[in-house]
């Protein structure tokens, strides 16, 4: 059926469609786990830890509808579903239940940091074989990364 | 640790939080899969059920987080982790890959039907429980259901 | 043709579909009453009445749209032609002409109060057999009895 | 009672009142029949069709406020009652029931093209009496011309 | 020093800027009348009537714009000095002091009532040497005739 | 005077009347307790505090004007002057001075906490009798349970 | 436990926190009296007093605000409970139930009035000790006198 | 007929009332002068004197409204009609036709120093009889001072 | 194919569908023109006049598209194609590279003037056969005349 | 006359505004390819076509102003002339005349894809020379392919 | 060179313009310590403190575009060079590097406590003067005294 | 105390904090340079540079909050204060007094260049370290070289 001719090599594509995708999955399960935490922080930072999980929502969500509409127009079909988001995120496992507020920020913290590592070698993979590509992933990163240090100060 | 006393009896709290966490894991994953139709479909109808599909990702964003804060509300903690969503949801598998129009349009019909008969019982269940979340879940349903009447119009 | 199966048992969907059919003729005939008095009130209080008419306009059109998409969500087609309206309305003949700031109100307290006692009719017919509906119909009472209350007052 | 007197000789007012009193029920009409479509189409273009004909209806609603304040300017009291609508509206029967979309296009094709006909006239016969109404009928006329235009070249 | 050579000839020149002139003074003359009553007015009508004056001043301000922008654009400086709108306004004396709100709204069915019968003037003497100022004066007498009528109106 | 024939018997009005005095007296005083807090607490929250307060303020204020009015819309005239509210309100007394952060959200646990247990009894109460005004309850229960979970997150 | 250093000596601190306490409690009643008349006015003037008087309420409520943060500012806790409004307020009490509109407006007037005398009062008080707090106390007459010249007109 | 009893004394009245009536028509003719220049300005800087002069009409119109309100909210009726403003004005005479921007700006250099120069006697003679209305010409000297600086600079 | 009964017959047609191409070429390129000098203009009024030329790109943009859309709504499909453009203007040539800023104001001068004479002859043209694009050309010219006496002022 | 030392050397220079002029041309005939489809499509999809292409003009009309600015701030002269873009555009003639809506998708595909080919070769030329000017064209070609997807899925 | 004859005496002017560069340099400083901070802060109460803190910049940058304004409206030219503030501002040194959140409390504390005292003393210097430049630092002073108490209370 | 783990190598972070904080002196200085001049330039086109300065204001104070927070989100504490500023900036200094037009515009085309060849280097020294860094220096170059080509078009 439907078959787009990439403007990049087949080789080009496989590495930048494998970026892609990966981000996709970060970048979802990025946004599950900060409404889980959204919902579930409990103390005295609660209402600012709790609004300020949901910008982090935004990003997520304005992100992951970018690259998953770049691996379209390069001709990939992106995977987002709840399965794939389960297996495939590079997010450790967000416990059940209610979360203190400093557990909360520390649970960011971790989370960001570990799609950011993703994310810079995403950088380093598509810059020659896909520029447009690696500018987005860029994008992506310096705001994860702003979000990350504000996570990291809240808990200094 | 942190406690809430509940307004509601613990008989009544059982029947109202299964309901709304069965809701929260509804509509996280009705969300989920009108993103990935979005991305996914191909065919004459592209434009049209892409955005109509970004109105069913609203509708349900909007409604999760209702649910799970009315959860929250009650003293129940909600879950809406990707794992818990992939294997709670009451909406069917989405194949993977491109999605022509008329199937992606058949797929929507099928997941609203699926999610609107749960939302139905839920709204029975908890009439007499707790009348507040009965309300949640009577709004839920009328969103639900004139999403519903669109797509079975569309593919009419 | 196209046939949509309904959530609601066929006893239960005469009884709402009804209730919908009849609440859709009421409030587009309402609009064009409130309008039709719109243009041809006078009198000292011209300026205040015309404006407040075309409140009750933008309640009536906001309603009638919101019963007839829900009979269509239900797989009933609405029905709100001219004539249709002309035949079935719940509001007593608006002479024509120009009408007097204190008739032009007494007619409003007279149109609300008349779409006002079906509209609670069908509250308590469709509260069992469909509370979806039954909570459109409550909410728009709620409106409907606001501006009965207000056009009381300004004869009161 | 109230009685302007009009900047009009009696016979220009004759022509002139006529003409407004004809648009405004073809505009209340086509507003009507123009939201019966928009609820009962269905088929492929269902929400295109759907959305194009709400925009008909926000053209309907502005002009027939524009000819029915322009009758009462020069003193001559509007009439927009159903009744009225119903039997002196220059568009045909629009049948009950769903309506396919190719259907749904055509009859606002006639429609459009009955009360453009019409509206053509009025231009004629109020350009001496009252360019002021000329004015506005040849700016409904435009508005109109450009509807019929897209629904004649979505079934071209 | 500065002459535009206007697309009008001499004579058709001479007739449109005396047209667009007198229009100019006839509005500013209208703005400052209506906000003088906007805020002398006194009675049970008063915030109606006084809200209501203050959409004379903005039709007025709007088109004393237009038409002075108008004649600048045939080459032609308009003048609308105070002591110019003193002594050349089609608007009789206003008295001075506390103006009851009957009165108050006989004197705007007055004021835009002279200037009305002087803008139909215009549009008879410009059609032929420059339908683009007699459009300006059509939709200008559209707006005052507009709000002839909602003064009438109240005080009928 | 001025009498409003009811759409409820004596009974039901009676009931509904004190559902909704009680309902505004409780309403205006939770708008002046949140604002007394909003102004006086201090400690290392004071901004979060500060600023979620005045959110309860506009719960308050809004849901205070529709009770109200909606008792009136029965022809039952409200009554939310000071001294009414001073001696029914349902909220305990707050002492007057700074308040420390801690005691800041403690006090508003209890103040939510005391009006939506009299909220819930009005729910009850009103079903029967009115379900227009049940459903306005309905509604003001939800957002303050949310304002209570958010508070008891705040300490928890 | 917290103190403020203030900036003013302590005999300007008590003539400047005594003005502004007075002029919270002032305010606060005038929202509430305003409110309180808005809810049970009734007459032909209904509609306009009734919008009237939500702009009284929109001037008490950013005033009082502003009047008890200024206290605040100073180090002076500021007190707008309920009952401790119903025992100071400057205006004089509120009959309960319907309340004609000239009967309204009067009482407006005599309201207002009487919160106008303290308040220049207050003025002549706080120039010398604070002539921040008095520039506060001026604008917020300005404002009040307004509103009083607007409801006497309307009686004039 | 109707008698406001002014908050001021006699004498303390006669004083602000003349300063208020003054500043009424100085501001009035203020606004007339700019637009004048704003549609008769030619030369390089047209497009930039021509807006600058827009933002002089704002500033006069909002200030006018201002001093005029003011003085109805002290009982005495205010006088901003064109033959008051004709022969009052504290500005010179705006000469005809077109202006070079040179001229147009020296033009507002001169009627802002005159006004301003009254408004600072204004503000000299009203602050012991009436702080609050000395405050409205302190407000505006300050916007009117800046408008000079700019037109001085514009020439610098 | 795709044929549209005109309104209009077929001599009608004939002029007033070449006086809408027409249009339509001189109005694409005039955007054309004007965004080109905009880029490249150069001097002391370069701020000035790049604003001043998107004002009329923004003109020009607006109206080749209602003259477009009016000529598809007559059944004649439009030409805005670059190559029709290049040869059927108007507007004489501009020189490529950096333009003084006098220079710039001379060829919008230019520039609209030849567009003006070739508007008028459409208004004259179609008054006749269709008032309805008649009024087009009528708004069309009365928007280029401001412009062209501002740029014509900003080199008086 | 007017020369800019540019930040560039020479040869860098000649290859970055190669690349401008060139982006240029082509984003301009986008803009007005889109626009000529924009009013010549016909067929069931006219209204989704129509409205996808003005989202392409704006696309080409956003980045045609940043392309040609960008060339103006290093110094050189950019050239969107009709004639230049007629002879230089790298999209293929477009036919004149009624179009369907599959072809018009099609155009559409081909348009976009030879603009998005060139552009890569603009980035991979650009980026040693010239990274900010790499920078905007990796960005235009981001928006670029994303609507070229969407035209192939609307095939697809 | 360019010379304005200042509206105030030679002293007034000395005593009132020294109040105003004062004024200036503490004030652009605030902005630069408050950023500074914003940047800087780290623990618990980050988001928070770094919130309000870009409060703090919105005022100082406000204001001291004002009082700089107001400087030159006198006549005097205003000093807001880095050089300038850093030598004369009221505010003690910043240490550079991360604060924690409760040294960045008192911080501010200290900054706007020594502007108060300053700006005060400006208050007392210029009300004879120059009562316009007073009201200026009054409304400063008010708006700075808030910011005091808002970070003394969240040390409280 | 805090210390945050940087994503990149000491060395690498040495590279680009250095070239961050270099940015952070030189807008912050940029903005104060530009608001310098926008409060003292004088001559013809003083309103015209005036604005134009505030669009560079805009962008300083914009992209030095960029910088800054991109610097604390590699763990590196930006130093953005007065006297840090004064000494680092590689602006060079602005003279005290009023500045004529012509000398303004050339003092921002020497600012914005000096400011540019850093940046220029910035983005040289930071691709291979940090491309996330970069690519906001690549922004910031673009902005600040289209600032740089509008000033000297301005003299040119």
């Amino acid at each position: 059926m439907y078959v787009v001719k990439s403007p990049l090599s087949d080789a080009s594509l496989q590495t930048v469609s494998e970026a892609l995708q990966g981000a996709l999955v970060d970048l979802v399960d990025l946004g599950l786990v900060a409404k889980q935490i959204h919902w579930n922080v409990v103390g005295p930072r609660f209402r600012s830890v709790h609004l300020q999980l949901d910008e982090v929502v935004a990003t997520a969500r304005t992100h992951s509808d970018t690259v998953a509409e770049r691996a379209a127009a390069l001709g990939v079909p992106p995977d987002g579903r709840a399965a794939t988001v389960a297996v495939g995120s590079g997010i450790g496992v967000t416990p059940e239940g209610w979360v203190d507020d400093a557990a909360a920020v520390r649970a960011l913290v971790d989370a960001l940091g570990a799609v950011i590592v993703r994310m810079r070698e995403r950088i380093a993979a598509t810059g020659e074989p896909d520029p447009v590509s690696q500018d987005i992933f860029i994008r992506i990163t310096a705001d994860l990364e702003k979000h990350h240090w504000m996570f990291q100060a809240e808990n200094g």
